[in-house]
């Protein structure tokens, strides 16, 4: 049985596995895929100490960090359980009828099962989708939800970029570099992103604003061949892309900590006390996943968030050892 | 007038500047001195991504960052107050009589001064003192309170390291690499620090432990000649040594928060909410100084709670441009 489980593979994942592996706590390192949403970074500019750095190279230096302290790393994870319950039980909690402490059952997709004393949940979170005609259809077809991973697959291209947050504005100053056209659809006037990035924008000569216009669908055959939207831009309502980057926010990946009757904030995110615990007992969180840090999800945020819960798990382990 | 001025140079000084620049905030970063605790870390092993980075080194790193984007650095503040008001007043808030915010005015040693409409308190914390007799008198003359800055000038001398936490296992751990002898000297018979430091520490030939043992008083002529022991350790009540490195903790630097009337907790850390605004709209904090990430201290910590100071005072700073 493992001291602590820690589910994600991103920077809250690495940087507890770093904490925990210094703590002296065997540790299980599980997830579906390596580097979490860092990986979609193609810049990163606000890790302190590097002034431009790539997310995958950053992420490849924290999963260095945590593996050099030999823990065991697995992947595809399907459910976690109490070890001794094997269905979801609202009712359930860390102790059984006598007041002992359970532990936790982690279950792989193949079927495959690992025990841990204690679990951080660092699953972060995934993609918004727009939910219009065409989406679907045509997603990996020239529909894309990360603008900075993919940009550049439309070299010399036109391509629009949905949204109005840091990640549309960002990904619409990147799809710039290499894309011939790049059009920044956002259904309000204003932006929600960081002026910085928005100057960085406005700076670039082959960026087209569409402001208050909202995207209803996306137009192709067998790929993306443009959208549409709900009222005309300079005399028409059809804008010609061959790419459509979606960059309209994430949701919080509660699924596991859900099967564990974590409760969750207003909002959706997995709700952490100041110890980063959750609702329930020995199940702590870590990262984007999490309603910590304001709800602000960053490298920093997610790093420092781990490093507390972490120490929690330290000090939770040690009154199991002594019981 | 400033948008910001952060009061402090290390680790989440230096955070918080990278952000605040990033929102294209003009930031002044005001301190005493340059790396703050950070520099005293001989060896860093958990700032992810870095496996092993000297402390000064890593310091620099985060610096260079802050100053990549041109903010002005000042140094020696000797005071900082509201705009309107030269004297305390625990009656004094953000705004005046009509409502106005009023900004800061932060004046130096010297005498010049500074305006802002925001602070970040990023003051950090400073090495607790035993307070028994000889301390002060042979201070910097053998005394020192830390380990990991000054083991190295005791190179084939006897030390002793006093403390039960991180920094004090970690000090002898140190020592031990360049003294003959140390001895690790704890009034507990239990460590308060990390396993992996204990681990460590026992490792080595040349440290012996005197636990459950009280200091009661550091013996020298010119310079420090041993401690006294409140009660005989294997027979003696002294121990002979030429260095004794004080490692009892930190406390938080409240000394400028105070003068604009912040509230600590009970504790005595900077109180502070989940947008690390403290009790006075305004002023933020982060890092050491603060109550956040449930008193952990760490670099991992103070740069995400930096990241959420700044990104609070972006907010802030919004709002006074739209009053």
């Amino acid at each position: 049985m493992f001291d602590v489980a820690i589910i994600g593979l991103g920077c809250a994942g690495y940087t507890a596995a770093v904490y925990t592996a210094r703590y002296k706590l065997s540790t299980l390192l599980v997830g579906l895929e390596e580097g979490g949403m860092g990986n979609t970074a193609a810049e990163v500019g606000n890790w302190p100490g590097e002034i431009e750095i790539k997310g995958p190279d950053l992420m490849e230096k924290f999963k260095k960090h945590a593996l050099s302290f030999g823990d065991t790393v697995t992947y595809k994870i399907d459910r976690v359980s109490f070890l001794d319950y094997a269905r979801n039980d609202t009712q359930m909690n860390a102790r059984n009828d006598t007041g002992e402490a359970r532990g936790f059952q982690l279950t792989l997709e193949g079927g495959e099962t690992y025990e841990a004393k204690t679990i951080i949940i660092a699953t972060g979170s995934s993609k918004r989708h727009l939910g219009i005609p065409g989406e679907e259809e045509f997603s990996g077809k020239g529909v894309t939800y990360c603008a900075t991973c993919d940009a550049f697959f439309y070299r010399g291209k036109d391509v629009a970029v949905i949204g109005g947050g840091d990640s549309a504005v960002e990904g619409a100053a990147i799809a710039a570099q290499v894309a011939r056209k790049v059009y920044l659809v956002h259904r309000r006037d204003q932006f929600r992103a960081e002026p910085y990035w928005v100057d960085r924008v406005k700076a670039k000569e082959n960026v087209t604003f569409v402001l208050g216009h909202q995207t209803v669908e996306v137009l192709g055959t067998s790929k993306v061949t443009g959208i549409k939207l709900d009222t005309p831009f300079q005399g028409s309502d059809t804008l010609t892309v061959d790419g459509v980057f979606i960059e309209i926010g994430s949701d919080p990946e509660v699924r596991l900590p859900l099967q564990l009757g974590c409760a969750l904030d207003d909002r959706g995110f997995l709700k952490v006390d100041n110890t980063m615990q959750t609702s329930v007992p020995g199940v702590y969180g870590a990262g984007d996943v999490t309603s910590a840090s304001n709800h602000f999800a960053q490298f920093t945020t997610a790093a420092g968030e781990a490093t507390v819960a972490a120490n929690s798990v330290f000090q939770y382990v040690q009154t199991l050892a002594s019981s």
